[in-house]
């Protein structure tokens, strides 16, 4: 599954040069990965409820053309590696979805690496012995590239 | 006691229009409280290790003249009111000490009032009852206007 | 007309009390202004594109019960109150549809004030005179209380 | 030079892990490089004010141990690669100055690319030739790790 959200820019996520700060695109990445898993069936808050957490151990951003104020831009949002311990999403903004369908210039790209871990003690967890149904969802949608 | 704390602005502070966004002066006011606790001796942190939280009751904010990324401001900070169950800060920023000591248009002014919860239930509790010391802090450095 | 937007909560929105920090209903109520404006056919970044910026003049939020990760809110937005210069927004938060449809206790209700300026000199004009599409706009939409 | 900044954690940095969001350190490595410019005597809204900007082109980060509000952690900054074109920025954050003095588990360490764009048109430039007190001051400072 490549999932594909449209989102909107906050006036408050430009900065002085006019376009969208860098840093606000982990807040784009994060949403889409709230998105991605409510569309595949288990929402995030329902892991936490279960007594886990699903904490970043690693983000690398290549940005392109910059987003501005007034865009309707698309993030393209799938999972790219699962291990029993580690889960990597990654992802491509377009500035609109148009720029998505003509395989345009991204606004940027990126990809995050997850583990789980116990919400009491911060220890990392295997997901495939606590949560097999998280680990059994991202190996069904593992993708290619 | 007026505690007068200078900060820097972040360039990720800053949107479209060239200055700082409105809505960061509460992270601005958040700071002044911090730092008006340290310096009164009774870290925030230490309230909330007791198994209290002091959330924000109301805020209100009038805006004057811009703050820009460069500019060296300075936050006043003053206990406006105490009551049991409430406390008002009252806050003065102006874009550069020198603003201050010459009583120039400030960058904004604004206050916030804040109860005492139980951590656990978010139930208000007194403050005069449940943490003395906090409530003496506030009523020793209270000023008028 | 009362705009009815429903929104979803960050993780990167929630603070260590757990629940929605207080800085980001000023967030929330400029998606609600952006929102409030499409629909009435004038979107906000066709007004800077003629060389005009509203910037916020004042804020006041009260707060009531807490916003978490997960819930599904609703902010209900107003124009309040209209002059030549300037314009006042009123907002409802509530904690999902269900919670506005019966009245029940809000998340946060607001009100902001914005003057219009021209971009260049950030100086105040007159929106009757600068901007009467948009003058209009607010009162033809006024409501009151 | 290796600068090295302590920096205060703010409430609103937070999230409802009780930790620090992963996308603030994104904020701190920009602190860090407004603070790495100033103590090389070359204020970066100098260089915006010849008319450059300098995005951010990539960026990579590795978490390790979380921070908490109350910590009082430090950021390491170093140039670690420099070009015509382009610079990178190498940043290593620790929970406190003594983690950094005993070498310990830091919170984050990461590195950012950046080129130099005309602030009109947003087309790359060369720092050699459009900066050369930039490109020169980045030569004088870069370091091996």
């Amino acid at each position: 599954m490549r999932d594909v959200m449209p989102f909107g820019i906050r006036y408050a996520e430009t900065d002085m040069m006019g376009v969208v700060h860098h840093a606000n695109y982990l807040l784009y990445f994060e949403d889409a990965r709230t998105h991605f898993l409510q569309q595949a069936g288990l929402p995030y808050d329902q892991i936490e409820a279960r007594g886990f957490m699903s904490p970043v151990v690693s983000v690398d951003v290549k940005y392109g053309r910059s987003l501005r104020y007034g865009d309707e831009p698309v993030i393209e949002t799938w999972v790219s590696c699962v291990s029993p311990f580690k889960v990597s999403y990654s992802y491509v903004v377009y500035a609109s979805e148009q720029d998505r369908k003509e395989n345009a210039r991204p606004a940027c790209s990126g990809t995050s690496v997850h583990c789980l871990v116990d919400a009491e003690t911060f220890k990392p967890v295997s997901m495939k012995a606590a949560a097999p149904d998280l680990y059994e969802l991202y190996r069904a949608n593992l993708e290619e590239a």
